[in-house]
């Protein structure tokens, strides 16, 4: 009898989420039915759409179940099969959860895709050529709707998907100005991922200071700015927006623990005829093979960087992603379960 | 020799526009050249944009020059023409200020725009089949994407836009629910407008009584939300948007004079996927004659219903534009002037 380890929802945070919020428990696999197949999980994506999802409150999705298996991003090899679709040793990319094995009904159309990875590294279809990269080319590509010579910002630049929206844009002969926590992050960004510039948020805690910093990055103002983080950064990018200019909401970490944080000027979206347009990568599935193939061809040539925090064991998921929450992590998230 | 009596903008203002903000001059009309025609002006429009333009402040538009006509919409009839292409008696719709006359340099294209009197008011070629219904058509039609069975939502409802937006949504097979400044507004709205409900903001002071008011109007949430107000208005409305609910940011006018007012809850851009775009019709010229053909023919075939507060005398036209900015017109503003 094979026993799973599993992390569960617990109770629902109120204001910052905790690590007594989750909780490690055993489990046994059950027998495989026909038609499923067990994965063995080696790495665990953790994102921070999670923690909209532990409230029980109206957010992109309907929220994680208390006491269950919290759920997330997977890849991990086949290790028993009564699907004649997969065999042992496959190598998946699937929806799992927050445990060592996952039993999944493969039948099921989108739930487990098999992956190749000769040239490309079985974690970075949690991360570059999975969902964050997905997330990265949809919301600059078709709602940013870069151009060679446009300025395209994006904050949170050296996360997994900061860190391929500006290297998509470089691609496209955009500039590419970043917005990251900390010298390290922002050298990285500039150095190793090549974009144009950027801005350290920390290092400036005065409004007016950021915007300054931001100003001085982008001679020509922004045309399309990829938001994951909000709050004051939104707000610095905000006045340096062009007219027409486009702005992809993609998340707004800032905010997830607790109250609000107001959006200072609204009135720039209408004097600089602003578009807004706030997306969840998971509801424009029709775009995926466009993107997963040219996010494949850039990693296995190299000419998509990226770089991953990992945490080691299923044990050390919950203060990964409160780190993750914190901005600790410097890159994808995942955790090593193999 | 005939004299002009204008209206200059002599001073910006200093948080509230005022009435001393504005100067009452006469001027000499000066001698036509070829080409040009003098219209004598029966009304000039006012119009909420004008706050913003006499700001020195980055806004659609350049700003209204200090010591200057103050520019804005007019229609009048042809007087002196020293252009083949217009015979004195012709009435025109135009841009010739506050003031009594204009000398337009009529083969300037789209300075000048001769109409048909016949089924259609003069005035109504500042409002409803103007500028003011043009507004209205392309923010429901380009950016709102009505269809028949969903809800659209629009604010400042008994106004020149506001007016239009839901009988052209009424068309549409929409249900059409406004909000609007006092009882009297509202019930015109319903009553005469068509509207399917009408929200008196002003007898909800706090914002839970507001919101509790404007979900009763919206039991199948909001689709899409045509925005003249902001402020505490759109934060009301914000949370009853529904996914992929669509706002078409065209006036924020509870936020002209002084600071900006924040949105409170701008995260709800993200959950629930929304769309919003700041525009200005001018910069959509493609689209007037598609809509004022459909403006027009509702217009004169009684469909379109619209209301205008008229003052009287060019004299008139600062106190008249002060009361447009704190809403106490009713119905599109003019002044007439003949």
């Amino acid at each position: 009898m094979t026993m799973n380890q599993q992390i569960h929802l617990v109770s629902r945070p109120d204001g910052e989420a905790r690590a007594d919020n989750f909780k490690l428990l055993e489990a046994e696999v059950p027998e495989l039915k026909d038609g499923q197949v067990l994965v063995r999980h080696h790495f665990m994506s953790l994102d921070p759409y999670m923690r909209g999802r532990m409230n029980d409150a109206k957010s992109y999705a309907v929220p994680q179940p208390l006491n269950a298996v919290m759920q997330g991003g997977t890849v991990g090899e086949v290790v028993a099969s009564k699907n004649p679709g997969y065999a042992v040793g496959d190598k998946v990319v699937g929806f799992g959860g927050w445990q060592q094995f996952s039993v999944v009904d493969a039948n099921t159309p989108g739930v487990l895709r098999k992956v190749d990875t000769t040239h490309i590294p079985l974690s970075a279809y949690l991360g570059a050529v999975g969902m964050p990269g997905v997330t990265a080319w949809y919301g600059l590509t078709q709602i940013c709707k870069p151009a060679a010579g446009k300025t395209i910002a994006v904050s949170a630049a050296s996360g997994a998907v900061g860190s391929a929206v500006g290297q998509l844009a470089k691609a496209r002969g955009c500039r590419a100005v970043g917005i990251a926590g900390g010298k390290d992050k922002c050298d990285y960004v500039v150095n190793e991922l090549g974009f144009d510039a950027c801005i350290d948020y920390k290092a400036h805690t005065d409004p007016k200071s950021l915007y300054e910093a931001i100003k001085a990055a982008t001679p020509d103002g922004v045309d399309g700015y990829f938001e994951n983080v909000g709050g004051a950064v939104l707000d610095a990018v905000l006045p340096r927006m062009n007219a027409f200019g486009r702005i992809a909401l993609c998340g707004m970490i800032s905010g997830y623990d607790g109250e609000p944080i107001p959006l200072k000027q609204p009135q720039l979206l209408l004097t600089n005829r602003l578009m807004l347009q706030g997306f969840i990568v998971s509801e424009h599935m029709e775009f995926w093979p466009e993107a997963l193939k040219e996010l494949g061809t850039m990693v296995a040539t190299g000419k998509l960087k990226y770089r991953e925090s990992v945490a080691q064991g299923l044990a050390a998921a919950p203060e990964a992603f409160l780190g993750l929450l914190k901005g600790r992590n410097f890159g994808k998230q995942v955790v090593k379960l193999v």
